[in-house]
């Protein structure tokens, strides 16, 4: 346990693009993250991952191709793709609508149950992450051009 | 993609009171929240929005009033309002009791599966949010009396 | 509504070492959280509490001991402990594999469902928190040794 001296501030804020190809699709986007950091050159502090759409998120779990398959069934199982959502009856809705609507109220209802942005640790200059931990966009409405936020925040490495 | 050079700092707490009128509630909190880094003079850094209560929560997502519906519907699936929960078992229970207890596991419930707080990007004195991305308060156990904290740091507006 | 006056920087990091003895456990850590913030006398700011495991998660909820037997039978019902799971079809697997493996694929998808890390307001040297809201270390595929890293950032009491 350490007390840490500031030495100078470190604000940094950028953005990852992504081109999904799937409608449900688990992108690892550590590296990229630890790049930025290191890029920032930030010892200690935090990164914020925020996803700046409403059928994503942002998730820390283990890359494992067949949990991420797991993950994708309870998705379905928690908002099944088929079902009746009223977000995708284009007759009775008034609000929001665009000419590339398509209907994705079940990806809407699984963003809801994920995290949209992730506020996670940086110390001696890396993300602090378990063994297993890796940082995900999650796709839930693809294939999509996408953006997620990074804000890299606290004491610079020098 | 910048290097932002810090000016001074900025620290400001706030609370937002809310009076909810319905069980279940989605309230927009967007542009209050971008009142008050504006009036806090924020230019970079984070606003954590936090719920005080265990029956709330604060997500983002699209306001489009079908799909709030939509996201009532998917949290009744996930708890049922008329299910049986030992919270509400007053008469087993010996923790937490009060005199004005009512039956609200459904709501603790679907608190778990939502945030208690949100943390977000300023950039340029603004939120930044994507195209169809609003904060909202939810209620889960209304009406209430509620309140919301609004933690704003990082880099002064001057 | 107060505008903080800046007086040092506070950066503290350090991390909670937990023995869980159940395959899922709620630990309540707000003491020790509350502890770790006089310690590194962190006045204005926040704490980012993060689990450092893929089948744990950190939540803010009521502690009262019959709404954590809803909360595991919630979390039962949205990914049941004998259900199928790729993730644990070993004959199948080709990544991530250790000789300690145990079938936990309903504790990652779980874990998919809460959060892996809870950022929280400080102010006035204190947590702030609701009157019932508690946070807790979420453990899923317990027992198990367990790491919850707690950053602490901000604005010192000195």
């Amino acid at each position: 346990m350490d007390t840490l001296t500031p030495v100078s501030a470190c604000r940094y804020i950028t953005s990852i693009h992504l081109t999904t190809t799937q409608p449900t699709e688990f992108i690892d986007l550590t590296e990229r993250v630890q790049q930025l950091i290191a890029r920032a050159e930030l010892r200690f502090g935090i990164v914020n991952v925020q996803t700046l759409h409403t059928t994503t998120a942002v998730v820390v779990n283990e890359h494992e191709p067949l949990l991420l398959a797991d993950f994708q069934s309870l998705l379905e199982a928690a908002a099944p793709s088929d079902g009746r959502y009223q977000h995708d009856d284009t007759s009775a809705r008034t609000v929001n609508l665009t000419d590339a609507e398509r209907p994705n109220g079940h990806a809407h209802c699984r963003a809801l149950l994920l995290p949209a942005s992730v506020c996670l640790t940086v110390t001696s200059g890396r993300l602090l992450l378990g063994r297993w931990q890796r940082v995900f966009f999650v796709e839930l409405d693809g294939p999509r051009e996408r953006d997620v936020s990074v804000l890299i925040f606290g004491e610079a490495a020098r």
